[in-house]
């Protein structure tokens, strides 16, 4: 996939530079590792002020580390630890502004602050997580949270064509 | 996982760390993506130099992309094809000085120059290959292949007890 890096001035234009490669990335191959790694590439690459993204997978109830870019991050996650697992919990998105405030934080890796979690549905059912820190307190708005639903949205049509 | 980056004097000494992290990290699930996702960051956080590191796996006679940290890479390598397909067709681990000399190259990283590929073989099986690359010509020797094949041994370990 020949996928560069490019830098806009607004989240807007880098969401749409994400979601349209992603799209293609998705097109390319039914292989669902090899997009979720793509995806988690594309996200670290264009999102500014991240220092881990990718995701958490369910199996058996339980959300199981998936590919990522960052530092090595904890495997499994029960559902209600944590942001990922809260959402999981809660069935829906999450954005906290600083992690340090949490009690039940996990650190994916110790120098993040803030975190989004939005949940990927495939064919009805959870399917995972995409999870995304940033090293500064308050970089995820509901700018991202709109965007990175739309990223989810594509990852969950794929899955469910995939599993088909 | 609570994998933190130290830095070595040594390649030898890094590589200890990074292969004594590999036997933790294949010690602590049975997911052969999470263990193959963590260390691929290990490789990544510890390897001086390098700008891409993962794993393509081989499905049904060619090389699929899996777990890896860097930029967006190409899915699909069939054997014979580039650096890992090479690997692949000779059945032995490359080393390549200056991938910009090579005719068949296939970049995961336009900024990549030197590139090492080491065969991971489970239950006597060709599983697939670690592939690092590295912006700088000639930065892989004899003792990253020597380190990288103990780090193949110890995930071929872990995937020949995964699949039985």
């Amino acid at each position: 996939m020949d996928i560069e890096y490019r830098e806009f001035e607004t989240k807007r234009e880098t969401y749409a530079y994400i979601n349209e490669n992603a799209e293609k990335i998705a097109a390319e191959t039914d292989n669902v590792v090899a997009v979720l790694a793509n995806v988690s590439a594309l996200l670290r690459m264009e999102l500014r002020d991240t220092n881990w993204a990718g995701f958490y997978l369910m199996k058996d109830g339980v959300l199981i580390l998936g590919p990522f870019q960052g530092k090595p991050a904890v495997v499994r996650i029960e559902p209600g630890s944590g942001v990922c697992g809260t959402a999981v919990a809660e069935n829906r998105a999450q954005i906290v502004e600083d992690v340090h405030k949490c009690t039940n934080h996990i650190a994916c890796d110790a120098a993040s602050s803030s975190e989004i979690v939005v949940p990927i549905y495939a064919a009805g059912e959870l399917f995972g997580v995409i999870d995304i820190d940033s090293p500064s307190t308050g970089t995820f708005d509901g700018e991202d949270l709109t965007c990175l639903t739309e990223t989810a949205r594509i990852l969950g049509d794929f899955l469910s064509k995939t599993s088909k």
